[in-house]
C-alpha cells in the first residue's frame, strides 16, 4: 500500500497491464491532473496529438496492432471532437478505451455553468451521446473505481468496442488503498453440447458436398482467430479468400488463396471459385455494402456454414455459446478427412490489369506497388481509389492491410498510420491517401516528423474527391478541393522528411528505389488523372448511385 | 407550380429567405444528390470546407454575422466529426441549421448493413446524440417535408440555437407540388401585465438608488438588443460594461463604457465601477466561469435587475413574457428621468500596461495591436493568450469581437474567421490564435486562400500550449507541440499570401505597416516567450486550477 497512490495510478497500471504503452490524446484543463500520471508512470508514454479525432483515429490505428488502446480528451470539445473516431472504433470492433477528463464532482453536483459545458449545469449530455457508440460507459468516483475501471477494460476486451470512462479532476488524485491485484479477463461461453450439434450439422452439410470455399472477413483478424485459421489452410485444401475489409487476415502467398472477394465486382473467377461451391464458411464475415458491391453476393444462407464471434451458424440453424476458435479448430479437425472426397478446382490469382499507356495511371501505379511491397509490410489503404485500387494486390506474406471499409470516414488513415506506427517501430509503414482524404486530418503528419517516424506516404493525387466522382457529380465544383503545395507542406510540419513528385512512371520507379534504405520519412505525391477510378471502385460506386437515388 | 420542384428545393428557398447566401460542408455519397441543388441555387453558393469540424466552426462564425448558417455533412462520418461544432452552437447560441445527408429511406428501413453506419441496422443513433446539441431534430420525407423545415426554421431562429435535418438521398429529389410562401417566424410573447409589474419593480428599486451601473453579455447580440441597448446608452448616463464574451456588444468609445469586467480579475476601478453600484443592470449577461475568473464577481442578486432573452428580473421576482428588447425600451423610458438624481464617479478607461522591456511581448504586442485597429474591423481571438490579451483592448467604433469564451474549443477562430469572413467579404478580419490551437484546424487556412479571402492572420507562437501551462503543469511535456516551420505553412496551403515572422517589436511595427493596402492574406507569425501570460489570463487560470484540484 502507497501513500499516494491514486485512481489516475490505478488506471493506468491496469492499462499497462492489458497491453498498453502509449496514451493518445490531447491536453485540456479537466485531465491535466491524470496526464502528470500518465507522464510519470514506467511503461506509458503520452503521444500527445494535435487534434482529438486525429488521436482518436491514432489510437484505433494503435488497437489493429495491440491488444487495446487509450485516448485521453478533454470533457465537452475534446471528447466530441473525437467522437466520430470512436464511432468508427465502435463500427469495425476495435477496443479503444476513451478517457475524459471532466470537472470535479463537486462543480457538476452544483449544476456550475462551466467552461466546456452547454451552460445549463447538465453534465449529462456527453455521456448520453457516448453511450450510442461504446459498449460500457462510467463515471468514476473515488470509491467505484477499481470495481468500474476493471469491468470496464475487460468489457472492452471482450467484446473488441470501445468503452467511455468520465474521469474527474479531482477524483483522478483520489487516493487508493491497494495496487491491483492480476485482471481476471472474462472468456467467452463455450457450450459442449452446442458445439457438438454444430459439428453433427456441419459435418451433414460438408459430407454432401462436392465443392467447398472459405471466406474470411475482418473478425476473425479481430476475435484471434487468424492463427487458427491459418493453421487449417496449411493442412486443409479449400479455395479461400478475405472482402476487402479483412484483408490480409489470410496468407495471400498460399496456393488456394484465390484474391479478394466483392461480390459481381470480384474477379469473374474468384467469384466462381467462391459463390460456384456448394458449401461456402464464412468466417468473421459481415457483408457490408461497399466490399460486396451494393450486397451483390451469390451466397444464399442454405449453403453457408457462417462462423461469428460467439455463435455458429449451418444454413439458419443457430448453435450459441461457440467461441469464434473453437468453431474454427472444429471445422479444422472435421475437414481433414471429409476434404479428400471434395473437388479442388486449379485456382490461378488473377493479375494486375497492365497500364492502358505509357503514362501514370491508376494500372501502372498499382503494378509498381505490387513490386514495391515486402513482406511484412503494414499497407494502410485510405478510403477512396487507395483502398479499392489495393483491393487488388497480392500482398507477400506477413504483410498486413489496413483499411476502413463499413466506417469509411475519409482521411482517418493518416492519423491511424501515425497510431500503427507508433505501435510498430520496426516495421515499414506504407500509407496510401488521395488529396482530398488527406486534407481532412494532414496535421497528424507533424506529429509523425515530431516523433521522427518513417513511414512511406504516397499522397495520391488525383485532384479531389475522385471517389465522390465516381458515385455522383464527376464535373460538379462541390468535388473539388483546394489546391495545396504539397511537395512544400511536409517541411511546413517538421524536420527530416523527403518529398517527392512523381508524373511518370519512370520517375515513380526512382521514388521507389530512394525508399529503401532511407533515414527519413518519405512522403511521395503521385499525379493520377482526376477520373482514372480502378475497376472495383467503378462497379461498387455505380451500385451505390443506384441505391442512393429515388425510387 | 414548377414539375422538378423537389424538396431539396424547397430546403434552398426557405434557407434563402431567411438570410442564408451560403452553404458550408463536406460532400459524401449521402449528400451529393442534394448538392447538385445547392449547386443550381440562385442565391446560395457552396462553400466547401477541409473537414467538417471547420465546416461546424464556418458557420457558426457565419451565423455570428448573418440571421444564420447552414452546414451540410454526411450520414455518421460527417454529422459526428462536425458535431462539437454543433455543440459549441448550441452553448453560444448561435442558429446553425445542420443538413444530414441520409440513405434513402428504404435502405433504413430495411436496415441494411450500410458504410458510414454502425453496422447494427440501426440508423437512429446519431440523431439521438444530435437530441443533445440541438433544440430541434426531423427526419424528412416527401409528405413531411414543408412542415418540418419550416417548424425547424423557425425554431432555430426562434430560440437561437442549432437544429438537426436528416435529409435522405431519395427524399432529396423527391417533387413537392408548391414553392414556399413566405415564412412565418415566431414571435416571443409579450405579456403587457407582466411588463408594467416588472416596469413598477424597477422603478422602486432604481429610486432608491444613489449608483447604478450596466453589464451587457452576448445574449443581448444573440436577441438582437444591441441597438436599443446603444439608443439607451445614448440617452441616459450610466457606467457599462461588457464580459468578455459579449465584448463589443457595447461602443467602447463611449465616455461611460468603463472597459471589460471580469469579476476579482477586473482591473479594480472597473469591478469598483460596476460592483460598487448600488442596482446593477444585467442585459443577456450569462456568469460563467472563465469570464468571472472563477464565479468571483460580486454581485448578489438582490442588488440585480436581470434581462434575459424571454423574461427579466428584479431581485428575487421573476417576470415572465417579456421578451429581451421589450425590457431594455422599457428601462431606458424610466430611466430618462431616474437617472438625474443618480451620481456619475469618474470613469477612466484602464489603459493597457507599458512593455516591461525592449523585447517582443505580451505588453508591447497588445499595445501595437490597440493602434493597429481600426473602426468597424473584426477581431476574432481564441480561447487562449489571444483572447485573454485581447480583452484589455479598448475597441474602435463599430468594430466587433468574437470569441468562444464558454465552449471554448482550441482552434476554433481558425475556421470561424474564414466563416465571418464569407458573410462579411468587405470587411477587415483580424484572427488571433496562438500556435497550439492553430495546429488543430490549420487544413482551412487552405479554404481562405482557395476563396481568396484576405484577413490578416496573427499566428501568436509562444511554443505550446501557453494557456494549459498557466492552469498546471508549467514544464510538462503534455504541453509542447510539434515544431511547425510556420511561416512555410502558408504557401503549401495555397497561393497569394504574405508570410512575416516577427520577433522584435519594431519588425512588429513594420508588419502592421505593410498590412495596410495589402491585396494578400497576411500569415504574421508573432514570436512571444513561452511563459509570458496575461494578467488576466493569470488570474482566471489560478481559479480554474483551484476548482480543478482534489478537495
Amino acid at each position: 500500500m502507497s501513500k499516494n497512490y491514486t485512481v489516475a495510478d490505478y488506471l493506468l497500471d491496469r492499462l499497462a497491464q492489458i497491453g498498453i504503452r502509449h496514451f493518445f490524446g490531447v491536453p485540456g484543463d479537466y485531465n491535466l491532473q491524470f496526464l502528470d500520471h500518465v507522464i510519470d508512470h514506467p511503461q506509458i508514454a503520452w503521444v500527445g496529438c494535435a487534434n482529438e479525432l486525429n488521436a482518436a483515429y491514432a489510437a484505433d490505428g494503435y488497437a489493429r496492432c495491440k491488444p487495446a488502446a487509450a485516448l485521453l480528451t478533454t470533457f465537452g470539445v475534446g471528447e466530441l471532437s473525437a467522437i466520430n473516431g470512436i464511432a468508427g472504433s465502435y463500427a469495425e470492433y476495435l477496443p479503444v478505451i476513451h478517457v475524459v477528463g471532466t470537472p470535479a464532482l463537486r462543480a457538476q453536483r452544483a449544476g456550475d455553468l462551466l467552461h466546456h459545458s452547454l451552460g445549463d449545469g447538465d453534465f449529462g449530455h456527453f455521456s448520453r451521446m457516448a453511450k450510442e457508440v461504446t459498449v460500457a460507459q462510467t463515471s468514476l468516483t473515488a470509491s467505484n473505481a477499481e470495481a468500474e475501471i476493471d469491468r470496464l477494460l475487460t468489457t472492452a476486451l471482450f467484446e473488441r468496442r470501445p468503452v467511455y470512462l468520465l474521469l474527474p479532476s479531482d477524483v483522478a488524485e483520489a487516493p487508493l488503498s491497494s495496487r491491483p491485484a492480476p485482471l481476471m479477463l472474462r472468456q467467452p461461453n463455450l457450450s459442449d453440447a452446442s458445439l457438438q450439434a454444430f459439428i453433427a450439422a456441419a459435418r451433414e452439410k460438408l459430407q454432401a458436398a462436392q465443392r467447398v470455399s472459405l471466406l474470411a472477413d475482418f473478425l476473425a483478424e479481430r476475435f484471434g482467430a487468424e492463427t487458427v485459421l491459418e493453421q487449417w489452410m496449411n493442412e486443409v485444401n479449400i479455395p479461400h479468400s478475405t472482402l476487402l475489409l479483412g484483408k490480409s487476415v489470410l496468407d495471400e502467398t498460399h496456393a488456394c488463396f484465390t484474391g479478394t472477394y466483392a461480390g459481381a465486382a470480384s474477379d469473374p473467377q474468384v467469384k466462381q471459385l467462391i459463390e460456384g461451391a456448394d458449401v461456402v464458411i464464412n468466417v468473421g464475415v459481415r457483408f457490408t455494402d461497399t466490399i460486396t458491391a451494393g450486397f451483390s453476393h451469390h451466397l444464399p444462407s442454405e449453403k453457408c456454414i457462417d462462423i461469428q464471434p460467439f455463435e455458429a451458424r449451418v444454413g439458419q440453424q443457430v448453435f450459441s455459446q461457440i467461441p469464434m476458435r473453437d468453431a474454427v479448430k472444429a471445422l479444422h479437425q472435421l475437414t481433414l478427412s471429409l476434404a479428400r472426397q471434395w473437388q479442388l478446382p486449379a485456382i490461378k490469382r488473377p493479375l494486375l490489369p497492365d497500364p492502358s499507356g505509357s503514362g501514370l495511371d491508376q494500372h501502372a501505379f498499382w503494378q509498381q506497388m505490387q513490386h514495391f511491397l515486402q513482406p511484412g509490410d503494414i499497407l494502410i489503404a485510405d478510403q477512396g481509389t487507395s483502398c479499392f485500387g489495393a483491393a487488388s494486390l497480392n500482398l507477400p506474406r506477413g504483410c498486413r492491410f489496413i483499411v476502413q471499409s463499413l466506417w469509411g470516414s475519409i482521411g482517418f488513415t493518416l492519423p491511424a498510420a501515425f497510431g500503427v506506427q507508433t505501435a510498430e517501430p520496426d516495421r515499414r509503414v506504407l500509407l496510401l491517401i488521395g488529396d482530398g482524404a488527406a486534407q481532412l486530418t494532414i496535421q497528424e503528419l507533424g506529429s509523425m516528423l515530431r516523433d521522427g517516424q518513417k513511414p512511406v506516404v504516397f499522397l495520391i493525387n488525383n485532384n479531389g474527391y475522385t471517389v465522390e466522382r465516381a458515385i455522383h457529380g464527376p464535373e460538379q465544383r462541390y468535388n473539388d478541393i483546394a489546391e495545396w503545395n504539397w511537395t512544400l507542406l511536409p517541411q511546413a510540419l517538421g524536420h527530416n522528411v523527403k518529398c517527392l513528385h512523381v508524373g511518370e512512371p519512370e520517375q515513380l520507379r526512382q521514388a521507389l528505389g530512394e525508399v529503401h534504405g532511407s533515414e527519413q520519412l518519405m512522403f511521395i505525391e503521385v499525379m493520377l488523372p482526376k477520373m482514372d477510378i480502378p475497376e472495383l471502385l467503378d462497379t461498387i460506386s455505380r451500385a451505390i448511385q443506384s441505391r442512393n437515388a429515388a425510387a
